[in-house]
This record gives C-alpha cells, structure tokens and sequence, in this order.
C-alpha cells in the first residue's frame, strides 16, 4: 500500500455499469512512498476529504478486498491515516 | 487508475482470437499520473473519441471488470472524463 | 498492453516444464511506451518475426488470456501491429 | 520479492474492517533493490522491529499467500533476513 | 520475463511457513531489461548457480505458474537462458 494526499476527485458521467456508485478520488503518493509522486484515481469505499492523508491499496488488492470483484477497479482508499502520529514524520523526513 | 488521452488507435490483423471485436486506442496518461506519461494501449468499453480524456484501468481490473475475463487484455478506458470540472484542474496543476 | 518490437529471441534448455513447447521473444517496447524502452521477454503465440511491430500483454492476461493459466508466463505477444497504419504514426511522433 | 528495512509504522483508527488487526510499517526498499527506495506499506506478519532487514512480498501475493485473501492489502512482510550473511554483501555493494 | 544474473541468496530464518523450504536468490536484471538494474528476490525452481543468468517471471505466474498458489511469492526463476546463444547478442547490444 501506499500513502497519499487526496488533492480532489473527477467525474464520469459516461463509463462502466460497474462503477456505478462509486467516487473517484485524485491521490497523490508522498514523495517518498513507491509512485514517485504520481497521481493515481482510486475509489473511496471510506469517506475521505480533500486533504487527508489516506491508505491506498492497488491491484487486485483494490478490487478484490473491497467487494467490487466484478469491476474495473484497480486502486481503492482503504484507510485514513491517524493525525499527529510518529508514523508521519517518517514519511516526510 | 489513470486518467489520459486517447491519441489514436492502432490495428491488428494477426492477433489472438480472444481479442477480436475490441478497438485498441492508445492512451497517454497524464503527465502528472502514475505512468509518466508513456502511452500504453487500452480496449475501449464506453465508445471514446481521440482528443478525449479517459479513466483506464490496469491489470487484472481491465480484463475480469469488463467481461474479458479469458481475453489477454491488460488496459482498458472504463470511463470518459466529463469536461471542465474542477477536478481537471488539479490535475493540470 | 504495449507495442514494442521483436529483437530475437532466447533460449532455455534448463526451465520450467510448464515452458516447454513455448518460443520466448526479446521486445523491446517503443520509446513512448509505458515500459520506457526496456525489453522484456514474452512468449509468441502469433508467430512473430524478428523486427516486427507487436502488441504484448503483461500480467496474469499474458498467463490467462493465452491458455497458459498454470504456467510462469507474465508477457505474451497477442497480435502483431499492421503496418502502414495512422496510429502508428502517432506512436512514433 | 524484495529486501527492505522496516522504518516505523503508520496507524489508520477509520479504515476497511478487512484491514483491522494488521500492522502496517513503512518499508523502505534497497537502494540496489526493485522500487528505487521508494517506501511501501507493508502488513507485518512476522513481527518485525524497526531498523530490522525484511522480505517483502508485493501484488496479490501479499494478499493470497498471507491468509487475507479478501483484503485490500498488497504488500506484506514475510520474513526477516538473517543478520552477517554473505548475501547482504551482494546487495549493499 | 526479465533475464538477470544470479548474485547472491538471501537466509531468513524467521519466515511464513509457507516460504519453507524455498532458496531466496538475488537476480539483476540485464540493463537493457524491464527493471532497469534494479535487484529483485526470486525462489529458484530449477537450481540456478552464481552468475548464471536466468529467466524471472513476476507477479502472479511466479506464484501460481510453480506450484506455490498459496505462498507469498512474486518472483521466481523458472528457466536458465542457454549459453553463448545469438539472443544474448541483441541482449548486451
């Protein structure tokens, strides 16, 4: 998994039955988590907000363990990373 | 997954069995997203036109989500990206 | 999936018993593709020649997608690109 | 797979009840390794400290051959190399 | 498939039991190669030595396509490339 910023979310009116219902978030990885810094789209299947730290699972991870098997899912918010935790400094030192 | 632009498509005679009846459009991602910007070639499911941006999934997400599920199929556009939504800001950001 | 390019291919006398019977070509992806020019080794199930412009899959689409479910296979060229065609031109500008 | 060391870890109190139990430390890969440094996070369960060497198994791997196989984890932890072997040598030259 | 050289193997005592009984070898991908030089880990199937160069597969075929569904596993060696062969040519070219 990776962590990473959500910066917003896009909209798609034309696309998949199967995602139907879904959220589709803009995250952006810390720059030094895997990704390089890249934006991926992920669903939510949380609640996240526009400037939360959250978990981001990819691959079948984001389809299978987030009951949307039978979808083209490929990255999914997974966690929402607690405040304030030593943890953090970590990643941003 | 990754939003990009459809640039084209390309044509394939000799292929697979199991791949005849798709389009394969290639598909630049964004410079900001995961990708870096390479093009990689995608079925298209939803109908999408060349200039336009497009939700592609990865992996096994883009073979099993679109009732591929036995086909060699490892990118597909799921989905068109409405237009001027604030969304397309961040990313262009 | 990517297009890349037939170089040669390889040879392993010593190798998986689920290999056998399999031709294992070096692609090397086009520079605007994802991949970033750096070849990789793909099972042929087309009959690609050397030089040739083909369209590989990766993952478990290269595994699944080409009735090779139980073996090691994570690449496999699934068609080759017509030539002469509009899209490649893209692919090359 | 590759070799890390684990740097800390990161808590997530809102997160997919799939995921609840699970440790997740920050791994950062190898220079010489797969993923360019770039960390991860990793579900541990092996029982890791911080500062150990560990062995990191990614994609569905992570998910199936850890008994979470219904979860959106991608990444795991499962061993914790040996300190003095000739092996980290190789991989620190 | 990458080709790589063996370098080296790795020890870890404290592992998932269904690692058992695997050898942990350090592979360098060919430059030229998906990979881009970076190390990965690999179980070696066929019995590989030092400096031997090798055929990887990655993901889920490492897993499923040797017999290890249920383990963690991402990478194996499942062939040895043949040496002195013309394919090696185009390789180190």
């Amino acid at each position: 998994m990776i962590i990473g910023t959500v910066m917003g979310s896009i909209f798609s009116t034309r696309k998949s039955e199967k995602l139907v219902g879904n959220k589709f978030m803009i995250v952006r990885p810390e720059k030094t988590m895997s990704g390089n810094g890249n934006d991926l789209i992920a669903i939510d299947i949380i609640g996240a907000g526009i400037g939360e730290k959250v978990l981001v699972a990819t691959g079948s991870a984001a389809r299978i363990g987030t009951d949307n098997a039978d979808a083209p899912v490929d990255a999914a918010i997974v966690g929402i990373v607690d405040e304030g935790q030593d943890g953090m400094e970590v990643i941003s030192s």
